[in-house]
């Protein structure tokens, strides 16, 4: 079953997994549908040197990359999709059913990589981890066990994607700005709104999280993120030159 | 999210499971998406005591019941299907893709009880245990690497289950006769065949699992299977009775 090569853009996140079968049995279960690229952010060390010396998909492991944050392993994503069990959270972003979230993600994916975030086995994914998705998934479980086992929420999420892969639409769309450029636009206009006092510094880390998702729901097209960018570093390099005159 | 009522006659069947953590993700996934009819056939029996041990889907474990072998784990389902993923063996049954046989699970499940068959994970199901379904089904894998993990394999396949619950067809059928029933017709229809001299000693297990299959695919309906239990039941006595008087 030949998997489009759209559907080779798409990267699998794995922030801070703590179990090396866990990791595992993502990477098999990648390898089973036909996907290759395993990022995997600041993971407990033994569990990755571990799952790395396991058998099975070691193509997809020894090609794992290791990241230490999730704004450097979501860098070059058009779209950065989060996955939830929905638990007591208090989400901020759209929340969509799989098969829903995976007929986006076929749209969004002709223009450019896409990351699916999968949390850690205990707590899954923070709200800082969360603050860099434009928009989260959930897989359909029982409102009485709704968190699944990380390699089988890997596996079901991939089934869906692969389920009807000729079905993917062909309509092209301008390419959206990549996260890394989303990230940078939204670190520029933080310390502008910092220095600018709209931040206070005591609150510094809920404003970062909630100015990404703003940066965000913007869906920046790519050729506009170049001239954001400019006016944001323009607006910034002002700020602290007047700072220093003062 | 509801399951229909009619899913709650879905049987897992664990064939010869060795990994007590394939166990537990198997029971797990089942809570997850809402089953909780857990059969497992001559497990390892270290692997079945520590998978009951583990915490998660406790409930579905304790609940688990323990068969012999495949024809009583089997016996009061009217749809027995493998699955399998389809590596150099010749099949004699009609293989089909996961969505299209949960199509067909839906509609057969209104009438009663289904089994799907999840092979050992070094083997998968043997010919002996294929032979006892009506159809097979596999996951849309990859050639290159086709076998999934159990837990993962049995999650994905309660996901296609369940994804849209709510689209199962109304259509009400005759109920098709017990995989019981069937085995008791295909045991008495081979002792009559081994007397009559049609079966060889020497062939006996082939061609039982070729019998087998040749009484399921008559999809007997229910009310008709006693008539035939009865028939065969004369002839074998009638034979019996010849081959002491001479």
């Amino acid at each position: 079953m030949p998997v489009p090569s759209e559907l080779d853009r798409l990267r699998v996140v794995l922030v801070s997994a703590r179990n090396p079968l866990n990791i595992g049995a993502a990477a098999r279960a990648m390898s089973n549908f036909g996907f290759f690229h395993l990022r995997v952010v600041n993971p407990y060390p033994p569990a990755f040197r571990e799952a790395r010396s396991a058998v099975g998909a070691a193509d997809v492991l020894a090609r794992a990359e290791l990241y230490k944050t999730v704004a450097e392993a979501v860098a070059d994503c058009t779209l950065v999709v989060g996955t939830t069990a929905v638990r007591h959270r208090d989400l901020r972003q759209p929340l969509r059913r799989l098969e829903d979230g995976v007929r986006l993600i076929r749209k969004v994916i002709r223009t450019g990589p896409v990351a699916i975030l999968f949390g850690s086995e205990k707590v899954g994914l923070s709200n800082r981890d969360l603050s860099h998705c434009h928009w989260l998934m959930h897989i359909p479980t029982r409102e009485q066990h709704r968190s699944m086992n990380l390699g089988q929420a890997v596996a079901v999420c991939l089934y869906e994607l692969v389920r009807k892969a000729k079905a993917a639409p062909k309509l092209e769309k301008a390419r959206p700005a990549g996260a890394g450029e989303v990230e940078r636009i939204t670190a520029l206009l933080f310390d502008v709104l910092l220095a600018s006092g709209y931040v206070k510094p005591q609150s510094k880390a809920v404003a970062k999280e909630k100015l990404r998702r703003l940066v965000l729901r913007l869906n920046l097209p790519a050729g506009d993120a170049g001239v954001w960018l400019g006016m944001f570093r323009q607006i910034a390099w002002r700020m602290r030159a007047q700072g220093s005159e003062e």
